[in-house]
């Protein structure tokens, strides 16, 4: 097998020197970076440009890695290498979930793979094992923490008492948020794995944007006082249900109870949490992200297609796009955080609209601690109902304008 | 494909019901069972017997399923399918333990298969993903939870206050142990299974006899309460490490702190933590046992078999025994629970034990309350250090034999 890689950043050094302690039959050839001439080092000998031909145009290179990032220099990459006959491993959740209906069908119909384990949930092999081992199972629940940016966020402000804020300026010194971290904390990383996700489980298409999303730049540090004082923590997650042939799904912020194994997976890990009809609840966890363990997913998708390369893996073709059901149509409890003014018949206004909207409540605290004078915290936990129960009563409460600061509103997972 | 089951008794049902609902390209053509006589119900026109060659001497039979259990009747239908050029899917951990070595080899020499992914640790894909997937990653750790029952009984005792011998009585009523647990409680189980896993990881063999084994037998329901004294959780663990070329394992009773992640494995659930040079920790979790959990995994094995029938994977050869390298050479911190006579003395005589083999000491914890009269317990909690240095002072405080009544001891896992 002779590789070509494009884009020879973190990840595309970690395969590089994984290529060389582990493999000599995968054999890296040339390299395309738009700043190779300063990664000689690197290279250590091998031949490296910034003019993409340099690989496309290589006959000898069968397989093509696509560690560049970005979409529309991407794009062409994993087209062009298609056309000219080389198989594709990508880690690029971006160009996947934007173009991945297009591009998966271009490359079947051209019999190359796309494989791109790496593009969700880092070293976890979750794509693999969702198109081998559970290609014959029915899944039908998952619940992921794909995302291990906001999951770092979420560890640091309960473990440190740290505002969102403060963690996130010290996560982007780290290296560990970009400088503009919405993709990752408005949950849009997230919505495109979750895409690509349910794509592989349903073999129908899934569009990112169709999947409702919220991030965790609302999340305060009371919420997070709040959920523990209650022995839940928060996460954000990636789920999908499969209710009476209806797909539902979404990326929310939402409140882990203790007896969730998501409760457990602290800082920049990842989790799929998984049930099948027959092999009932499974968890996979491991590192999201990473140098090495990212490219050692890379390396194992090239390990699959050298396997493969005799008699190759079907290539499962998405033909059609998947139809998302409304998630409000769902129940869940909720936790839900109003600031309001201190003065009488406040909660009895709010009461009124829950009771208005048959909501029914689990418990009620006030809190006049953490907050400014005159302002006071209500925090009500509800039992389970539908959604869009919930979401009206929320809409009258915040339209009690004269009383109602601000709210946040969490589900709760069961 | 066309299958031949021997045994219908919980997986073997399990199995037959998934064929019928999910596959039709794979046929169970015939149903080998003792008490065939009495499940006409089940087979549903699927011609049975309790004579073995009705499959064996099919010759349009291409794959045999054993889920008798039990070794010899066991052996003789795997050897003998092999002779017949089918391939062979089995749970029976037991079996492979004791001639695996041996059938293996037998199975490569005529070109077959055989598959066991149900055997070690039900619905976890774990031999399959360690065979594919992790086949060129560095395992260097693994932690696993692999006998449900033992686990079942050491969570029961946890969260219901009650003896082992209460536990134990009321999962025997539930069949969720045997009649002899002697195989489970006594860790013997998680030792089969260790071994084939190990095998797995090294591509050398592993004498299950050889791997050291504690069981559950001694751990009272005070060791359950002093672990959660100290947020700890007692676990049955089946330990590899490989450290600096050598490979040491066990099975034991260990103390697990909140932070790992083994912690939150209760009841009959099954898991899997373990690390790769590149890739980092990973975890899989899942059920253990079950009909239907249990039978997902044989069924995937057929899938997995039917899909490489073009290009058989190549079986992974296993030609040379693993040498085990003594786990008392390696550290670890300790727990110790020692029932001694409540008379003055007693304390500094055990530390004079302690300080003479320089084990250093992190916590010294007495109990008058939950013990006889006339009778203490003491607690000790040691810092990380050599195993046999610990074991020497526990044979020498053993000898006091005027004062220690009995003690109990677990490893700490990190
Ligand atoms: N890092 C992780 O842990 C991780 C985890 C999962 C998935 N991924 C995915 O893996 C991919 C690579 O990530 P990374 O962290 O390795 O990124 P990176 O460190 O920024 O590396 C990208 C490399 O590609 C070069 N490059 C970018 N655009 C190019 C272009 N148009 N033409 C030529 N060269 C170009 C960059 O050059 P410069 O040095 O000049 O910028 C850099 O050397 C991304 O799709 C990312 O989403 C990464
Ligand atoms: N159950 C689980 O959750 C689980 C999980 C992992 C692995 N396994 C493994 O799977 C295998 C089967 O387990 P199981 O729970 O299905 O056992 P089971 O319910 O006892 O079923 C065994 C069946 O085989 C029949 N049988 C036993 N010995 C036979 C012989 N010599 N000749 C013909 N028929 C024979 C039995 O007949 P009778 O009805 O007359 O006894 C019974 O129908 C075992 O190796 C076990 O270790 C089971």
């Amino acid at each position: 097998m002779r590789v070509g890689i494009f884009g020879l950043g973190t990840v595309g050094q970690g395969l590089l020197q994984i290529l060389r302690e582990r493999q000599p039959a995968i054999e890296a050839v040339a390299v395309v970076d738009r700043s190779y001439a300063r990664k000689a080092e690197l290279l250590a000998g091998i031949k490296a440009s910034d003019d993409k031909n340099l690989i496309l145009k290589d006959k000898s290179i069968d397989t093509v890695v696509e560690l560049m990032g970005g979409i529309d220099d991407a794009l062409y990459v994993v087209r062009s290498a298609i056309e000219n006959g080389k198989n594709v491993v990508t880690a690029n959740k971006a160009l996947l979930a934007e173009h991945g209906y297009a591009l998966f069908q271009f490359a079947s119909e051209h019999g190359r793979t796309i494989a791109f384990e790496a593009a969700i949930a880092g070293a976890i092999p979750i794509v693999r094992n969702i198109e081998t081992i559970f290609r014959h199972e029915r899944i039908t629940r998952l619940m992921g923490i794909v995302n291990g940016t906001t999951n770092y966020i979420l560890t640091r402000m309960r473990k440190d008492h740290l505002s969102y804020g403060e963690v996130l300026e010290a996560a982007q010194k780290q290296g560990l948020a970009e400088a503009d971290p919405t993709l990752d904390v408005g949950g849009y990383d997230a919505q495109q794995k979750l895409a690509l996700l349910t794509s592989l489980i349903t073999g129908e298409w899934v569009e990112a944007k169709n999947i409702p999303v919220r991030g965790i730049t609302e999340i305060s540090a009371q919420d997070v006082v709040w959920a523990e004082r209650f022995h839940n923590r928060i996460r954000l997650v990636a789920e999908y249900n499969l209710i009476q042939g209806q797909h539902y799904m979404h990326v929310t912020p939402a409140l882990v109870g203790e007896q969730n194994v998501l409760y457990d997976i602290e800082y920049e890990n990842n989790a799929l949490l998984f049930h099948g009809e027959y092999s009932a609840e499974h968890l996979f966890m491991g590192k999201g992200a990473g140098k090495f363990p990212t490219a050692f997913s890379v390396y194992s998708d090239l390990i699959q297609l050298q396997l493969a390369a005799a008699s190759p893996v079907p290539v499962r073709k998405i033909e059609t796009y998947l139809p998302i059901a409304n998630i409000a149509d769902t129940t869940s409890a909720f936790y839900l955080r109003l600031r309001v003014k201190d003065q009488p018949g406040v909660l009895a206004a709010i009461a009124q609209i829950l009771g208005n909207n048959a909501l029914s409540i689990a418990s009620v605290h006030q809190d006049h601690s953490a907050v400014a004078a005159g302002e006071v915290d209500i925090v009500i936990h509800t039992h389970a109902q539908k959604r869009s129960g919930f979401y009206k009563a929320l809409k009258e409460i915040h339209a009690l304008k004269s009383i109602v600061l601000h709210h946040v509103y969490l589900p709760v997972l069961g």
